[in-house]
């Protein structure tokens, strides 16, 4: 376990068929944002797929366990924070199937990866440079904020990324729609079903999940609202359902 | 009242303060929209208002039991249906406040009308021009489908139509929503308010309500859902509330 684990580190059972991973929590720990876009993500037996800004591995190692992919490819822009991840996918023994890259995703697509991926997912930093930001060299800035890259440097990897009719699946946040819908069409990611999740049935969407396909045509499909909450504290029959309880 | 009905017309008590409505029930009757969209549309005091393609009239009807406006300027297409509006206008003896006028959206912008309205509402056809399309040349499908004009015309004339930092409230269907965006955002009037309305709290949104404001700056507010049925054929409090029940 020495060698595992670093100073401040911290180890857990995470559930989705014993998956175990590393986290430091003065960075992030992963919340519940992964948990939704991996089970938002559709993956087709021997697919391809890239995570960009994939932080401790989460979504890669999630999604392993929905069908059984190719090659997942985590790509993470701050080099402790992929060497984390990497230990992570050791433990797991999953180094057959996820490669962690240390590289910015404005860098990811190099000219052999190009138009090669199934499926890019991502849950990219939901603020912007400015807002609320106290220090901006902390890894929990750079995971959160949008300082080493922007909402347009993922859209535009992920076009990069995919290959023709290929599958961008997005978590963000409701007050950034219009910049998503704006930008994906942009890039010919054509925004093609949504899914708005409110913390309970009487409150506003505070999470949004996005399928865009490259080159797809125009025709938006809404998905039934998902609710986090059943009551105060108590998750509903779908989330208990995500997290396999 | 033979002088205010013609061959096929009926005559309703719609309530809102005792309004009475003149329709014809082969063109199409109002339904929730115009109430949903009157409902949604903030008007201040003395406020000038645009109604583009006002149908029946019956949203600058609801409009002016709202607040004291100074002018509700309801553009119609369809002469015939433009005629019978105005006949409504007069039943209720609101000629003093609401002008019907016989126009195409397209031409809705003389120079003199140019940036004069506070606030632009609109309730467009919400079908392209191929789906489903059996008549062109009937009343109703020109109120149902894009063959007149199109969304983006209806942009447009709201954009020409308004003051600096006036509002534009429409109503439409959710899988619209990235052209809608896109649009509103390109003819800068930037969405900032949107509620999505959902037959019940099951079910995905299947109306959206979207206020963009011309010139504004980019920050989308989302509101609460709005469900239209608390069980099978029994409205919500909210609904009923806006029926005025």
């Amino acid at each position: 376990m020495c060698d595992l684990l670093k100073q401040g580190e911290r180890l857990e059972e995470i559930g989705f068929g014993g998956l175990k991973l590393i986290q430091n929590p003065e960075w992030f720990c992963f919340g519940i944002d992964a948990v939704l876009l991996a089970d938002f993500t559709e993956l087709k037996k021997d697919s391809r797929v890239a995570d960009l800004g994939t932080g401790t591995g989460i979504i890669p190692l999630i999604l392993s366990r929905k069908v059984q992919v190719n090659q997942i490819v985590g790509i993470e822009i701050q080099e402790k924070v992929a060497e984390m991840a990497k230990r992570s996918v050791r433990l797991n023994g999953l180094e057959g199937i996820i490669e962690i890259v240390n590289l910015d995703v404005k860098d990811a697509v190099s000219s052999s990866e190009k138009s090669t991926f199934d499926v890019v997912v991502s849950n990219p930093p939901y603020m912007g440079k400015e807002s609320g930001l106290k220090n901006e060299d902390s890894s929990k800035a750079i995971a959160r904020h949008e300082i080493s890259a922007g909402l347009e440097d993922f859209i535009r990897a992920a076009y990069d990324l995919l290959k023709d009719k290929g599958s961008f699946f997005l978590i963000h946040r409701p007050h950034r729609l219009v910049d998503i819908l704006t930008l994906c069409r942009t890039y010919r990611l054509e925004p093609k079903k949504i899914r708005f999740v409110h913390p309970n049935k009487d409150s506003k969407p505070n999470i949004m999940l996005l399928q865009c396909i490259k080159h797809g045509g125009a025709e938006l499909k809404f998905m039934d609202p998902l609710y986090i909450y059943e009551k105060m504290g108590v998750y509903t029959a779908e989330i208990l359902k995500m997290y396999g309880k």
